[in-house]
């Protein structure tokens, strides 16, 4: 049986014009002999009103609770899509998490994939060419519904392919990975072969196409996946163990809104080093391009969060403080975090001085670095020019 | 463990200020030392919506996915429910008709109760001081969602108040049972008692208050049911096994847009009669007021249907006609069905004949009775001055 998984995002679906449009695809696909296993997301807008009206009545809503609500939204796609494809003649029947058998932890808002049973998947297909599972979401040991998390419908995509041991193809409304993204740089190239180190990187880094959750998923179980636009037929892009094409930087991401954290004239102590980074970790708050320089009898410390996120490490910062000695915490905000990634740097040297020759002129705040990947902190001012001269001179 | 049953339905859920004051009212039974089971609708027009979406897809949507729609509906209102609940502190948890393990037959849109387990809700009262159950839906031992159909959430909450032996509370925007519709007849008055009989001929006759098949269940397992408005603390109705005030007539219903069909000169053929009410049943038209009268040599059949079925059972007599010889098919519009019920009839005499005295010279076009239950057909232009004349009579 030669089985496909294919995912469709909020906005394919978003009406029922387009759920009409997919149902259509799909068909052609089961003319082709294949049994097909659809993941689709929340028509449209609908997960956010879900949260709206959860926010009317409480600002911190019952997690369990909440996961109950959040998962009709993919209910109500899965069950229209089987609609229309029964409609015109395809058989087809839909399955919520309980009935597709997706365990979760019962971690609710952000529970983790533990085992897919495929049988009834299996047992399903004798009688129906596609089968349409409700992405997002799970179901723990104990009968509670969970949710996956903010594009938890790529990894429950991913999941089950992994589990059926079939390709993968994400379906959206952008048609593939780019080196740059367009809109930053119009004649940014679409990448036909991405590694999955590099996009865990490019998707951690923003580039919007994949949930990273899914990337690492489709990389340890071997899951080729493929990214294309859903309504398209231009050929979209193939995330695989190796690229492919092997070129030395596959890409370039832009993350905005970035304030500088630098705290100076700290004891050298590193047990004070872990509590920020321990208080910001139970604030939740995403620390990123950290840097600790020991300075002889004192230590620097510089790291990066989101711009809105100012007042709350300051708090955490301050409430520290009350235990250590003077030191002194300065923001810097209204950066952008520019990267390149690319698997071809493990084996080439000479990256980071192409990297900063490309910077030129361009005064660079923070560097960091990692095997596949150089990051750097520059002013928005500086931005454009720095992607221009980057994707220039690395051929993106 | 003092265990009360309570139904919401749609209007009373229709929003988030709603879910919010219900949240309130439940509140103060929690006070009460009780332990509730609440059974909601989903919110306002939402049903609706859904089936709305699914025939713009398909005009007959594949029955099992249209289940897997609708029950979303359920779904959202118990877990906004529960998450308004848990924000005033009052400890619950909401549970699908899986979770509830509410089996039912899979008949998908008009699925019937089998049974329902309440080893879960036991177990989650010692947590928890509410669980709030999804109504109208179910499920079947295959694990396929089913619905009840429409106004299936009173079954719902009877059928649980029956598992768990525990009183019955109905919610609704009415605030009990009039003995006629307070707007045909503005001095209607509440009935404080009605039984489950009366009910049972005044739901199937309009009195929308309560399904028809949540009063069979009632009366099945002895469960007294309370009707009352849920914005208001004015005292409601009481559905139960014998009507404690015993008037001769307790309540009065009218049905609107009726149309009599009259067929006349047919053979003494009563299998000729049988495949009449087969073929109608076949499409699914709903027939009433049936009156056969043999006159010799021939036959005259007369009952009742909607208006806007009329052409429907037209086509379903012109198939017919051709494996029969002549007879003739008149058809009268335009009627309203008027009718008294009481099970005080039972044991007295008289009722019909101070029923022809109430309807005086208005034009009774056709008259059934069963033995709770005196219908009359009128024209609606009579209907109001019947319905005065009728209160009057039989002090309503």
């Amino acid at each position: 049986m030669n089985i496909i998984v294919q995912k469709y995002g909020g906005s394919s679906v978003a009406d029922t014009d387009k759920i009409k449009k997919i149902a259509e695809k799909i068909s052609k696909r089961v003319n082709e002999k294949l049994k097909l296993v659809i993941v689709v997301s929340a028509m449209g807008k609908t997960t956010d009103n879900l949260i709206k009206m959860s926010k009317e009545i409480s600002a911190n809503p019952e997690p369990r609770e909440l996961d109950m609500l959040l998962t009709t939204g993919e209910q109500v796609s899965i069950s229209l899509l089987s609609i229309a494809l029964n409609e015109i003649g395809v058989k087809s029947v839909s399955l919520n998490a309980f009935q597709a058998e997706i365990l979760t932890t019962n971690d609710f808002n952000e529970a983790r994939i533990i085992d897919i049973k495929t049988d009834k998947i299996h047992s399903l297909f004798e009688e129906n060419d596609v089968i349409i599972v409700a992405g997002f979401q799970g179901i723990t040991n104990e009968g509670d519904v969970t949710t996956l998390g903010r594009g938890g419908s790529d990894t429950s995509a991913v999941a089950i392919a992994a589990a059926l041991k079939a390709k993968c193809e994400i379906y959206s409304d952008v048609d593939g990975i780019y080196t740059v993204d367009p809109r930053l740089h119009p004649k940014a190239k679409k990448l036909k072969y991405v590694a999955y180190d590099e996009m865990l990187e490019m998707a951690s880094l923003g580039a919007k196409v994949l949930h990273s959750r899914s990337v690492e998923i489709a990389k340890k179980y071997g899951i080729t996946l493929y990214c294309a636009a859903t309504f398209s037929n231009e050929e979209g892009s193939y995330v695989m163990e190796e690229n492919i094409e092997q070129p030395l930087v596959t890409g370039l991401s832009v993350m905005d809104n970035q304030t500088q954290v630098v705290i100076t004239n700290l004891p050298v102590d590193y047990t004070f080093v872990n509590k920020i980074f321990q208080s910001a970790a139970n604030e939740n708050l995403n620390i990123d391009m950290i840097s600790v320089i020991g300075n002889g009898s004192s230590l620097n410390i510089s790291f990066t969060i989101i711009d809105d996120k100012k007042a709350k490490i300051d708090e955490a910062l301050a409430r520290l403080s009350k235990d250590y000695g003077e030191y002194n915490v300065h923001y810097y905000s209204g950066f952008s975090k520019i990267s390149v990634v690319g698997v071809g740097m493990r084996s080439s040297s000479g990256v980071a001085a192409k990297f900063f020759k490309a910077m030129g002129g361009i005064p660079v705040k923070l560097v960091t670095t990692s095997e596949i990947k150089i990051s750097a902190l520059v002013e928005e001012a500086h931005k454009l020019e720095a992607v221009k001269s980057l994707t220039d001179i690395f051929e993106l």
